[in-house]
């Protein structure tokens, strides 16, 4: 059965490939809804999911109402065109799936079909939910992580270098508020002349993700022919990746992991190797910082994962190592896109917060160990002579920014410091509730606010002191993250001073 | 932060409770799309999941467009009135789907917030369809069946009847195409003075389900009070339960069910015995056919079944006893609306296919030993005397409908006869392919269409001999329908009979 159909676009960000169909044609395919068609003209087709409407509001008989499923795909068939619509069986990785649920290993040729389906929208988010719950619960195999990574390489863009570059990355697997190493690392291997094109993401569930705060001082929106032109002159880059189209695959997969609040080690470990490989990186230090309130709980987990990052690396031709940091409260002072960047470069005129310096030393270290160009006194003495610094300015002027921007005055002029209601001394501070309160302060869209911490960890405190301050975007944002201090204090104070455990590496 | 936002609605039958909005709404509110937000005025509130619309072409800025989630659903919000929106925490129920994902057992109080924040939609596909994965691969205790059989109990339409009434019940678990005994049993049932209020289910995968093959000589749509009435005048009823409201929890979680193929045993029993909880029965038989291709595949498996629902039965106040059936191949020769309504009234007149007859009257029995009004043997003499096909009149004019309609003029008359290739002894009929070739022919949607079976298993049969007719809506659903035998013929014929197993109880 076969029905011809008028498209019409319906253009709605974050919808999905959804068909709608007035209930007569429906009927005359056979179709109640949630079944999938392929719609084609002789040129092209793909898969769409019906949705039927009942009352003809929104589509007439004899039309096919489109939605898309991002905002960077295209309209894929023009307004008014005449498609023909056949319902299709099932994906085949429909079984797949039952098969990973069934808790039985896939194999490479079942992985690759997953891939394929997935990238051509031929699941809907129903089937890939289940897939990812069943991953989390099952786990993945080595070999299955090993043929994912292969297969979501395949898709979406990839960058290629001369052939005898060396191209050093780095990847935080996060949760940290305020862990804004990447700029330092970047500016620090770039300068020995090793090459590292970085590509980081905007928030997501944070106060700032890299791209946030590297946009308060440079454009981070860069194409893979602009990106290669930045890093061909200084070595490197701090842009969004979001910009392209790397492992698209990964992302489909992410947009159904975030509302449950999964991420299976498995999928975690290829999304970024895909992603990293895309982009032509060789040597990739992956930073896995656990405890309490971060991704990985406990140092054995994050132990367990650097080793399946290490195997699954060398399985897709990379040298992966990984760095195990302390990540049970923020780093740095300051937290949200304007607060970072003050952060940052204060440490690039060696000043600063020493836990972000320090380990910014520490990754940027073991980076330059893998490139054959020195180890974390090398690292120290970039800083100290200023060619950080220098490197930092060269890659945001070769991005169109500018370090002459006067960024403080972007701050939010609605704050608020909140004081030690008792002397005592810091025990702990929460990453969830910082960042929450940076949040809705409006961090990061607004680029000024967020959260800057006058005490960390350790320190004394007397009663009356401030501990932190709210920058917020207005009044009524600084009463809304005000809230959060109604239920819970991030700070923990205690009277005796606690063991703590400084060493971070 | 609040924002007032006027309400436009958008009537499509299968959407989700989706809320669009202006993109510069959005980012006043700090959304991206994905999140949930309640939206209320000063009488009412409903929590929808955010989309933005990035360009502006659906949503205006000011304007906020709800989609419904079903047809049944009257519009929440009326077009054009002002409303509150507020971004709102995760509900209550994310923590307790990631708790059944890790495998622990829930509580009795965190099933009943579950079931609560999915009947008030607060939960979206992509959650549901995790928990049912979740609960698929670690299984419910017995105690969790019960307290969702009870929470879901507690939602939509309820029936209730005299006390002293003894109301029965049957139920299949499906799987098995023709297996049309309801209508037989039902007549049995209440010639003996038993009430048998029995809802039915529309096909959803299958070429009908009792609603539609009972369709085909009398209307099945009632409200509870017309049941009642019904009920009154015949002691029984042949309905389609969806015109109820019955557990519209269940409704939710099996829309999320079906396209991942999952039916958890628990979330099986729960989902029946609170559907007739609902319609006030207090004694119920459930039919549970097992065996290659039906829902069920090993006795075993069957038998640990019935044992489940007994207890959980008991645990609700329920005397819940099953009967374990060969469901390896189709039951009766008819399968389709017309087709199963030609053999059920052959069985009423005392002829007709012996596996559905006799079923029927295993069935029949049971319920009238459970109600303490006899046995097969009692069922056996109501059959014969009439009384059966008496009843089944009775109700059908009841119900507004009539035996008298020339219904055979129905059936499709784009027919194809399958013959037989070779001679030997039928050793098996896919009930899946048989199924499937029904539908491609149009059933249920076009009554008259469907499949049927001139020989059954066991027969023997010649070269040439007709295995089964089809009938089909149109020429070009006929060539559909024809399709699936290029693939595969649902038939099996051997050279020697094989040893069959014809005892079915």
């Amino acid at each position: 059965m076969v029905l011809k159909l008028k498209v019409k676009n319906l253009p709605i960000y974050g919808a999905e490939n959804h068909a709608f169909l007035h209930w007569k044609d429906g009927r005359k395919l056979n179709l109640l809804g949630g079944e999938r068609i392929k719609v084609s003209t002789r040129f092209k087709s793909k898969t769409y999911i019906v949705k039927i409407d009942k009352e003809g509001n929104l589509v007439k008989e004899g039309e096919i109402v489109l939605s898309q499923t991002s905002a960077s795909t295209k309209t894929y068939f023009k307004d008014g065109c005449i498609v023909q619509v056949k319902p299709v069986e099932s994906p085949k990785s429909k079984h797949i799936i039952k098969k990973k649920i069934e808790g039985k290993e896939l194999s490479s040729a079942e992985i690759k079909q997953l891939v394929e389906d997935i990238y051509y929208d031929r699941l809907d988010k129903i089937e890939l939910a289940g897939f990812i719950t069943a991953v989390y619960i099952q786990g993945y195999s080595i070999r299955e992580t090993t043929a994912l990574t292969k297969e979501m390489y395949k898709y979406g863009d990839r960058i290629t270098w001369p052939f005898h570059w060396k191209i050093m990355d780095k990847h935080s697997i996060g949760g940290v508020p305020g862990n804004r190493t990447t700029p330092l690392v970047v500016s620090i291997v770039a300068s020995t002349g090793l090459k590292i094109p970085k590509t980081s993401s905007r928030s997501i569930t944070s106060p700032a993700g890299t791209a946030d705060t590297i946009e308060v001082v440079a454009p981070v929106e860069f194409s893979a022919n602009e990106i290669k032109r930045i890093v061909k002159k200084t070595n490197g880059c701090l842009v969004w990746g979001g910009a392209l189209d790397l492992a698209p695959v990964d992302d489909k997969l992410i947009r159904v992991e975030h509302p449950l609040s999964l991420d299976p080690e498995g999928q975690v470990i290829a999304s970024i190797l895909s992603k990293k490989k895309s982009v032509g990186s060789k040597y990739v230090l992956i930073d896995i910082p656990y405890g309490e309130g971060s991704k990985v709980e406990t140092l054995q987990e994050a132990e367990m994962m650097a080793e399946k990052f290490k195997i699954v690396g060398a399985k897709v031709d990379m040298v992966v190592e990984s760095v195990i940091t302390k990540g049970d409260e923020p780093i740095g002072r300051g937290i949200g896109p304007v607060l970072e960047m003050i952060d940052i470069i204060a440490v690039l005129h060696n000043r600063g917060p020493s836990d972000l310096k320090t380990k910014a030393l520490e990754l940027a270290g073991q980076i330059l160990q893998m490139g054959g160009k020195g180890d974390i006194e090398t690292a120290k003495q970039i800083l100290q002579q200023g060619k950080a610094y220098k490197k930092f300015k060269e890659i945001i002027e070769a991005q169109g920014g500018s370090l002459h921007k006067a960024f403080t005055d972007m701050l939010g002029t609605a704050t608020y410091e909140v004081k030690a209601d008792q002397k005592g001394y810091i025990t702990h501070i929460s990453n969830k509730l910082i960042a929450e309160i940076a949040k809705r302060a409006g961090a990061p869209s607004f680029k000024g606010a967020g959260v800057y911490l006058y005490k960390k960890k350790g320190e004394a405190v007397k009663k009356g002191e401030v501990l932190f301050k709210i920058y917020a975007q207005n009044e009524k944002k600084l009463d809304y993250a005000l809230e959060v201090l109604k239920k819970e204090n991030p700070y923990r104070i205690t009277q005796k001073q606690a063991y703590i455990v400084e060493k971070v590496f």
